[in-house]
Formats: C-alpha cells, structure tokens, sequence
C-alpha cells in the first residue's frame, strides 16, 4: 500500500526537521564552542542549510501534497489536521521569502552575531552599527514581502513569525493596560520597600559551585541531562529540538541569583520543549506554540516561582550547601526581599518583574521605528538613552548597559521582543489557575519538589504542541481570553503586600 | 558575462563543502559534546545532510557540467585541472553507491559509534557486536558497489576512498617489507634497552595543567586558537574544516605525555589542514591528499619530531614550570629513553614507532576477514586476541584493550587503518629530506621554534592541496616513489644507537 499524501507529508517533515536540529546545533555551537575567528565559514553553513530547508519546503513537490492531503481531510484525525494546518503556515511563510534573501540574511545575521559579540565587549556601537543596518534593510525586505503575502501590515507579519496571530494591536492594547497602573505600582512598591531596606547580600561565588548548584535545581526541575546539557555565552538562549536541548546561562562571582535565575527562565524553556508531545516530535504540530507561550514558560519559572517564598526556602539549605552562607542577610525575608527588589536597572535580563515591561517596550518602540526608518541606526544609542532617563530616571553610560545588551536585533529577530511581554502576562494568567488547581503547590515548591507544577503544565499548555492557537490554548486551560488582569493582580498581591505579614510568613 | 560551466561547479562545490562543514560539526559535537541520549536524534540529522549532500553530489546537472568543463578543459590552469579532476573523482565515488544506503550507513554508525562508547566504558563487546554486524553489512554493500564502478576489487575500492590510488598491493609489499626487518629490530632494541633501564616517571599530572602544557605547545607550532579548539573526547581525533579544526585528545592524570603525544598528533593533521592552499579551501583540490599523506603528518609530529633529543630539551623547563618535576628521571636522558622505550603494548595509540606497524596489520588482516566474511563478527574478540598472543606475546584481559579500543570500525572506516602505516613510512621518508634542506631543524626544535619544520612541509606538502597525487607528491618532495626503506634507516639509527654515545648527547 502506497504513503497517503498527509504521510508523504509527515515524511518530508521529519527531514526538514533534521535540518531544522542540525542549523540549530550550528547556532548554539556559534554562540558557546565555535572559534571567533570562524564566523565567516559558519555563515556559508548557516546559508547553505537555510537555503535548501528553504528549497526543500517551498518545493511544488510540498504544496501539490499539501493540496492533495486538504482534499482528503475528512479521514484525518484533529492531531492530523493540526499538523496540516502547521505545515500549510511553515510553507505559506517560506513561500513569501525568496531564497537569496533567506541565505543573504542567514550570512549576515551570523556575522552580525559575531561583531556584536566583539563590539559588546569593546563597548563600540561603532563598530556593529553597519552590520545591524545590512541585517535591518534585510529584515525590512522580508517584513514587506511577507507582509503582502499574509495580507499583514510588515511588523504584523514579522510578529507573526513569532507569536502566531498576535498583532501589534494587541500589544498596544496590553502596554496600554500596563502602562495605566506600572509606573504607580513601580514607585508604591519601592517606597515600601525603602521602608523596609534589605541587607546586602555580599559575598564571592565560584563558578564552579554556581555550576553545581544550577545543576543540581535543574535536575530536581526535571531537566534531563541525558538529553540536554547547561553552558555558558554572553547572551543566554535555549537551542536544540527536543531529545537534543541546550541551555546556556552566564555566571557572576559577585552574585550568586544573576546566573541560576538566567539558567532557571532557560529551563523553563526547556522543560516546554522537553513536555512537547513526544510522538509529533519531529513534525510542526509538535511544536511549541511560538514565542509568547514560551516566554510565558520561561518567565513563570524565573519570576513567578523563583522569586517566591516557598522556593525561596527550597534554595536556602543549597546555598549553605555549596557557599556556606550565615548571617542575618541569609534569612529567608531578607533573601526574598532581595529577589523581589523593584529598582529602575539598566539590564533587560536582570530586571526585576514590575520594570520588566517597561524593558520591553522600550524594545518594541525602538524596533519599529528602526523599521519604518523613523529611527536611523546611528541614532540607536541616544534614542535608547533617551528612553531609559525618561521611563527609568536612569542614563546608560556604555553600550554593553544600553543598546548593546541583548543579540536579538543582530540575529534578525525584529518582532520577537513583544513576546516577552506578552509571555509575562499569559504566566501570570497560568498560574493564577494552576496554584487554584494544586493547591498543594506552595509546600511541594518548598520541598523542590516540582512534579506538580510541570505536571499541570504539561497537561494544559506543553503536551498540546502547536495544537491550538495562543489564545484558544489559554482560553481552555484557564477559562478566559489574554488579558493583563491577572498580570496586574499577581503583581499587586506580590509587590503591595503588607510588610507586617511579609515578615511574619518569611 | 554569464558563468563558464568551470565556474558553476566551483558555485556547487562551494555548497557541497558547506554542508560538509556542518556534518564535521554534527560528529565532533556527537564524540565532544552531545548528551548521550541523543544519538538517534543525531543519527537523522546526519542522515539527512549526508543524503541531501550525496543527492546534490550525484545530480544530473553536476554530470552535465563535469562533461561540458572537460570540453573547454585546455582553457584551464593547472590547479583548476586538478580541481576538475577531483570533482569528478567525488562524482564518480557518490554515484557507485545508491542514496538509500548512504543514508542507512549514517543512522547506523550513529548509532554504532554510541553503543561502542557504553560497550567499551562497560567491557561488554556483546552490546557492540549487533551494531558492528550492522555496520559491517552495509559497508560489505558499499565495497561491492564501489568496485564495481570503479573497476576495483571491493577492499582496494575502500582503500580508494581514503587514500586514492593505494590498492591492497602496496600495503602487502609494504608490511612484506616491515616484516623482514621489524621483529628482529624489535627484539635487538628491547636488549639494548634492558641493558639501560629508564628510571620510572611516576606523578601525578593535574588535567587542568595538562591543557595549558598542550595548549602552550600547540600555540608555539603555530596553532591558531581563533580559527580551532581542543577538546577532550575517548578517541583523540581531528573534525572540521580549515578555519575551524577541532582537535581532542584525552588526558591520563598518572601519564604526562598521552594526553600531549595524542594531541600533538592531531596536531599534525590540524597544521596540514591550516597549511593547506587557502584560495582553494572550498574546492576539492583544495583538500589534503588522502588519508596516507593526513597520517604522515600527524605520526611525523608524533612520533619522529616529539620523540627526539631536542624536542625533550625544550619540553623538560615546561614540564618543571607545570608540574615543578625534579630528580634524576627528569633529566633529559632517562626522559628520552622514557619516550623510545619499546613494548610490546595493548593500545595502537600508546605504541611506540617499532611496534606500531604490527598493530596495524593486525587490524588490517582482521578488516579484510571480517569484510569478507572469513571472520564472523562474534569471533573477532578471540582473534584479535590470538593475533597480539602470538605477535605480541601478551593478550588483552579486557575488550577496552582488545578490540573495542579503537572507534573505526564503528564508524564504518574499514579500509582506514592502512593509512598509518603507509602514513609512517611517509614521514620517514619525507622527514629524511626535510632534516637534509633544513639544517638548523635540531637546534630550531630544541628552542621550540616549529617555523623550519612547518615551512618546509607547507611547501612540499600542505600547500599542494591535492594537486598530485600521493605518489606523485612524494616523488617531487623525496624524489623517490614509496618504499620503506627510508622508514627501516631511520628507525634502525634511532633504536640502535649506541648506548655510550645516547648518553653522552643527552
């Protein structure tokens, strides 16, 4: 008996997502392993193997199948028709970028990644300005050509990419929700806290046992190192498919939380990737469900469970453990009160939850103005500055704190920055519902235990792949349509709440 | 003006090497890095890229271009006709073996090269043997079909496919040869030694000091770090393409020089990879000569430039510096026997020169009898230790010194292991020319200055790419075609010296 078109389809599928495991174990080798003198051969890999995935997906091969398989669609299971419906968007992008844009821009994404890479370091926007406007006229072609073929306006169509159906107007409409009640909740929650100022937590932390300790939570978490592996890079990232998973985080000997909560928000990536369903692993609906789930994964891992208090009396013991902490700094009130610290810093990856939003849309301004060309890229740095006295009362003094701190315009990633925000607010609608369905949470979180957690999310969010749409997902696993209510509810609960009973239950 | 057919070739060949880039990255990253439960995953992107790289190989249109750029071949220079005719050679290797069992011969040493790992950490060949089985059939298949097509017995077509031009002939004579003379210069070499023994090197050398031993040697002979990296990995090997070589090595904590010999070895292959012609990098003709002349110059490092009296001069203050050795068995002389002490040893890649040879052809003998079926997979423990009983007069207790030692024949390289000893009597017959055009060589290496020795084999050598062919190469360098003579010359003076003057120079 012959392959059916849908399994000629899942056939063709399971090779482009060879090539999709291979470009990604390219990327990760490129931003933790690769020699920095080999960026240019990189690129010619990185181009050769996007071009044919590209070839390979926009063949008339691909789309008589896809026809054929619509045809009959009837016979086809909901999984199925997922996963056609997936194949259909893959092929309806790939089909709208010509493939020596794909290869132009995979060349200089992967030089532009390097520069930036040598320009942070040197803190010379100088030296990585003309790179980011090769990758930005790229980005702009490709936003227009997709744009006309989505019958999306260009941003639209490059958010899509990333976060499938959201629209610059929802974003608007989620800042501007935040935007009423941020800036008060920001200034209410640091005049409470300078009522009550948390010691400094002093001290010097050796890589090597920041190392175990990050190992040693990401195991009880779940993560599998015998299908995965933790390193580190300047920026950190999760890379790999599911089965093959690479989490990166950087280390500060000064601080013990800036890497265990980058690697811990990688991890929540990670376990997403890991809770895919694992019979569509190598085909689309298998999938995550793009990048506003994933960050909501991350950042409910970093934000919201991290920074509570009963995981907070989980990490205490494994730090006295591999650091030897003592002292009145080292209570638990006194930690969480640090890891809740709402201040107006200049570092998007170290921001606490309250000015996290802000980070981004100072991101999602930028961006599209650099777009539009409203914004020039020689006047980036001034633009960013200039957001960060108005919004932040604080000026970046180097690149490396300001327009130079995160890879994502250099890889090409204009659109993705939203996500975050959006991520922050579906986490929060998630877990008001996942700590109401286990209400054994708080105590299981204290023990590190995390099999109730990631169980509840692997039934209502990880194991349904690209099954539904963002908002179909949330609306089942919690009952009600994205909106910042629940984002703003857990923050006031948090960030507001009275210092008498803080300190009691610390 | 539009592209000669010449030129297009050139385009597609510069794709085809891209590809090839980012295989070598899948494997080193598979034997350096990839947790080990990802080797299925990895098996389907090798796959993959192997078959996509062999469809783009066999293509219709590279045999229309190959005939077309024939046509006009009087309009080419040298190097371009060589180019040609190794495009065509790639061609004509791709075609004799069918897609399907490229792609079966991946998933299978993926998968046997993982499963030899766990064999050999667990001493059980059994978990081995399936794989290997596996393996071996389809590399049977491959030999078939290659013979065919290229009018060679199936073993020589194998042979072929690492070193062009060498049949089993050439490697009969040469171990008819060897064999003449090595046992009985082995036996007169181990009493002369007897009658002086070394003073024993006990110690133990922490990993971490050992990496910056290797990594200051390797830095001195020229290694550019910004264009490699060194590794640790079971087997030592050399992975990638010039601009991005990846060395390992492995490191022994009671052993100083098997982690450094190992590396230097491959060190040997990395410079001939760096000294190759670098307007030709992604051509054919750009690439080393085969497998014979790859181990000339990593056995050359090894074995006759690392082993001698002047390199153990400029190696001794590196030792102190590192590890603060002192005492009467640091002292040039006792360290120098230590290096060129000969034994009937269990592992290929810790025999010294004299009994290197005989490792080989006992690989060599066993290859030829398991592809022919002579010998059944199940019996190749018992043979291969009956082989080192009577050649050797010791037997391996365990499979990690008998026969699961070496990760060849999981990676389906049958056929490879002729390359080192034709690869040692190479380098003994170009190092004798070398010493003779350079003088100063001694006194250079003695202060750790590489820039004579590296020189001469850049120009004779490494910078021809693979103009000529291996022969033809040797002739122009030595003006001699291959014999082993001037291996026998060189190991009888090395290993016979006289006792009273060995001192006395030390």
């Amino acid at each position: 008996m012959s392959a059916t078109p849908y399994q000629q389809l899942e056939q063709e599928w399971k090779r482009l997502h060879a090539f999709r495991g291979a470009l990604a174990l390219l990327r990760w080798d490129a931003a933790v392993m690769m020699p920095k003198g080999s960026a240019d051969i990189r690129g010619e890999q990185l181009a050769a193997l996007e071009t044919e995935h590209h070839t390979l997906l926009t063949a008339p091969r691909i789309s008589r199948l896809l026809d054929r398989a619509q045809a009959s669609a009837p016979g086809l299971d909901e999984w199925q028709l997922g996963n056609l419906r997936e194949m259909r968007r893959q092929r309806d992008h790939a089909i709208a970028t010509p493939v020596t844009l794909v290869s132009r821009l995979a060349r200089a994404t992967a030089r532009a990644e390097v520069t930036w890479l040598e320009a942070r370091r040197a803190n010379d926007f100088a030296l990585f300005a003309p790179h980011l406007e090769e990758v930005l006229q790229l980005v702009r072609d490709k936003a227009q050509l997709l744009g006309q073929a989505l019958n999306l306006a260009p941003y639209d169509a490059l958010i899509d990419e990333f976060s499938p159906g959201v629209t610059m107007a929802d974003i608007d409409a989620m800042f501007k929700s935040l935007s009423r009640r941020l800036p008060g909740l920001i200034r209410e929650a640091m005049e409470l806290q300078a009522k009550h100022p948390a010691l400094p937590l002093a001290g010097k932390f050796p890589v090597a046992k920041q190392r175990q300790l990050v190992v040693e939570i990401m195991k009880a978490a779940g993560f599998r190192f015998e299908g995965g592996r933790i390193d580190e890079s300047e920026h950190p990232f999760t890379e790999g498919v599911p089965g093959d998973i690479r989490v990166t985080t950087r280390y500060d000997v000064d601080d013990v939380f800036s890497g265990l909560l980058a690697a811990l928000h990688e991890t929540g990536h990670a376990m997403y990737d890991l809770g895919l369903p694992r019979e569509w692993r190598d085909q689309p609906v298998g999938r995550d469900r793009g990048m506003a789930i994933e960050e909501s994964q991350s950042l409910m891992i970093e934000m919201i469970v991290c920074r509570s208090r009963p995981f907070v009396r989980y990490l205490l013991p494994l730090l006295r453990k591999h650091f030897a902490v003592s002292g009145p700094e080292w209570e638990p009130g006194n930690v969480y009160a640090h890891l809740t610290r709402v201040q107006r810093g200049l570092i998007r990856v170290d921001a606490d939850e309250l000015t996290y939003p802000l980070h981004i849309q100072l991101r999602y301004e930028l961006e599209k103005k650099l777009l539009s060309g409203a914004l020039a890229v020689r006047e980036l740095p001034d633009a960013w500055a200039d957001f960060m006295q108005a919004r932040f009362e604080v000026r970046p003094v180097t690149q490396q704190e300001g327009c130079l701190q995160d890879i994502h315009w250099a890889a090409g990633s204009f659109g993705y920055f939203p996500s975050y925000a959006l991520g922050a607010a579906i986490a929060a609608q998630l877990f008001e519902k996942l700590r109401a369905d286990v209400p054994a949470l708080d105590e299981q979180l204290a023990r590190g235990e995390f099999g109730g957690l990631f169980g509840w999310l692997r039934e209502h969010v990880h194991g349904l792949g690209a099954k539904l749409s963002t908002q179909e997902l949330l609306k089942l696993a919690t009952g009600k349509p994205l909106t910042a209510a629940a984002s703003l509810r857990y923050l006031e609960g948090k960030y507001l709440e009275d210092p008498a009973s803080r300190s009691a239950a610390a």
